[in-house]
């Protein structure tokens, strides 16, 4: 799929010159980031953005690895023999109007076109595909998402362009959060879930897989590629119909069958994929595992200057089946009221400094498989301090460091420092450690 | 309590020069918004921060309803037989240093002064109170939370600083959530969750109360209390120390014996009161049940632009044991590719418009109890006009109404008009669901 995710050259057929419209999007976006030939072609144009048009994708002059296509339905599959002709290897297929419309045969139809020119495709009825590491936008997002190496494979082209919008905020959670690959699977007709999950096991760019899934044609087929994927990277699923009533909105969305949600469970995490519930469930568990990794033992350490925080994390990590094995380090290097078991409680009155001096004494690397620091603003909090020094620590420590930086006013400077440090942090001890326990689940460790 | 939430005039023994001192923070506080008399008492001082200073209590001028002491732990018990006889009802006592540094004797001395002299003590070892509808800030919290109807009971004074920033933030899902009384119990030698209990069942400027508790002295006392305040408004509790590991850092915490989580989470949900498990899910529901209040029914419309985003709703509906009946609206109001099962998928080119005329044609008040409406950035969606339609919608609708934009760059200035508008946002369909649930077992629907 190397040509798919890195053509030398792009044609978009179906460019429009009205901004309004899909064809012009997707144009807009290649001219935008990408670095080879774009062509768009559009028979009653001579000129859109500034690029010299053409009126059929065989009057093209150069070769043509990739075409984009957002012409009326109908005539898609017309569109992709000659695409076949061309030379042209992949097509995405934006346009929709087939089965997700009713039109089964249309969407044969478009399926035995492309066997016949030797052409894959994805879509149809998609948002189209991003590799974010070479800034090939060949979609209608408005935005490109930062690049990173987690990518995103969605059956849902609107959850893919609210997870871009939420990863371009600026949202100091999401800084050093980033995407080497999106694809928007559409109807899925041609190219599916164990083409992509073969191609991104064996991708150097992607660290960690993320899928949003409704349902699967050939679960023998995506059950291999997953257990093969998983094998070598972590592969976070998000099942969309796991209930009755999410199993009627899937078949009305893209028609799949949607199976019962212990069934996928169960086959998910057999195959050593992540089955998670939510939205922000799957990012932050993608966040933690692309910036520091899984946990090393079910060991985990938690540093506080606040009792409440400390506890609520105590409990999440107890549930999730982590131990909090007590420190052995010397209790006197901290003020006499500190609680030296685990959690450690440096006080609210603790300064970065006293947080340097507990990670130093009771953060054992050959103890400890993960730590999770927390902090909560009291009167003399220094949170960006702090910050600075537990990504000291964090760039010494071997297993994941976690920052649970709660509040958001006076933290969120601490927030950006440990985020730009490449420590992941969670606005919530439960947060943080519900993410812990999805990637030590992926390492068999709990 | 009256006097404690709403004092004439407050007295601070220990006021403090040092601004890095809690003796200064606190008086700083009082200064800034409370508008009866305020009297700093420090014998080493002849005016602090521009206000008179007067070396003891006794001298005080004025009579005092409530004194906040920030003195050596071993003179407090000196400081409140001294507030008993200058009339004094309550002292704050936010020293440190008694049962929970192992000096059970002295808090014991401290309870017995207490009686003797007719006084009420919140703490020791605490923030502080605040009254945020009247200004009045007897605590060292770094700010002031916005003013609102939510009262939150704290047995950690960390955790409610981490509130207090999360909701002064500016941060658009926390516009128009504000607070009414704010109380951090410390060590409760004195007044306890049963007292705070009784007096906010009565207290009109309060519609929904949150707990973080981590063990309770007399367990009759509080399910008393907690059956009466549920009986009359939403009590929320978060209970720190559910499992083994989290009760043990509860000991060396506030020296609480925190029990069992199942145990605590039967006795809070026989009593009515709404367990919660995390941080987040707390202020969700509290936010939820403040703005807009418990579903009327089990029955929930769901609205989407986003095919995946309505099933993912669907599922955590399920899930929670909500129905989703189809609604008996005319299908041809939206267009022929659109679902008009529920959820209602209007698709990714609806305008706000469309919304418009879906909520109007579908969301029957007499057919559901609560509405959610979930809009995902697509190229020509409008997320700041469809706020403006679902918050008008929100006015005329019975039930509660909830926003799910999801993604947060685009889709803010969306967020921000719902939550102005009252209409409850949340940045995933999992998170909306789960305050809703936990709305409905209080309003005992589900």
């Amino acid at each position: 799929m190397e040509r798919l995710f890195e053509p030398r050259a792009v044609a978009v057929v179906g460019a429009s010159r009205d901004p309004r419209k899909v064809g012009h999007s997707v144009l807009r976006n290649l001219l935008a980031g990408f670095e080879g030939e774009v062509y768009p072609v559009n028979p009653h144009a001579d000129e859109i953005l500034g690029v010299r048009c053409y009126p059929s994708l065989s009057e093209v002059p150069g070769p043509v690895d990739l075409a984009v296509i957002v012409v009326p339905a109908p005539i898609v599959p017309e569109i992709v023999r000659e695409a076949g002709e061309a030379g042209v290897k992949y097509c995405v297929v934006i346009s929709a109007g087939f089965s997700e419309a009713g039109n089964e045969e249309l969407e044969r139809e478009l399926v035995r076109a492309a066997r016949e020119a030797g052409v894959r495709i994805v879509g149809p009825n998609c948002l189209g595909i991003i590799n974010a590491r070479s800034g090939l936008n060949a979609s209608f997002a408005a935005e490109m998402p930062p690049a990173g190496s987690i990518a995103f494979v969605s059956q849902s082209g609107a959850l893919a362009t609210s997870v871009i919008d939420w990863f371009s905020s600026g949202d100091v959670g999401a800084i050093g959060v980033g995407f080497s690959k999106f694809v928007s699977l559409g109807n899925a007709a041609d190219l599916d879930f164990p083409d992509f999950l073969e191609y991104l096991a064996g991708d150097e760019e992607t660290d960690v897989v993320v899928l949003y899934l409704e349902g699967v044609k050939d679960g023998d087929a995506f059950a291999e590629a997953l257990s093969a994927c998983a094998g070598r990277k972590p592969v976070i699923v998000l099942k969309g119909g796991r209930t009755e009533a999410g199993a009627e909105a899937v078949s009305t969305h893209t028609g799949s069958l949607a199976g019962s949600g212990e069934v996928y469970r169960g086959v998910i995490e057999q195959c050593g994929g992540i089955f998670v519930e939510g939205f922000e469930e799957a990012f932050d568990t993608a966040k933690l595992l692309a910036k520091a990794g899984p946990p090393r033992s079910d060991r985990v350490l938690v540093v506080t200057n606040a009792g409440g925080g400390g506890i609520l994390a105590a409990d999440a990590l107890h549930e999730s089946g982590f131990r909090l094995p007590e420190p052995d380090g010397d209790p006197s290097v901290l003020p006499e009221e500190a609680a030296t078991g685990n959690p450690v409680d440096v006080l609210g009155d603790a300064d970065a400094e006293r947080y340097r001096v507990a990670l130093e004494e009771f953060a054992d690397p050959d103890r400890y498989g993960a730590v999770i620091v927390i902090l909560t603003p009291q009167s003399v909090t220094e949170p960006a301090r702090t910050a600075r020094v537990v990504a000291e620590f964090a760039e010494e420590f071997p297993g994941p460091v976690l920052g649970v930086w709660m509040g958001r006013h006076s933290v969120a400077v601490g927030v950006r420092t440990l985020e730009e440090a490449g420590v992941p942090t969670f606005p919530s001890p439960e947060r943080a450690v519900r993410a812990l326990r999805n990637a030590a689940l992926w390492a068999k460790i709990i």
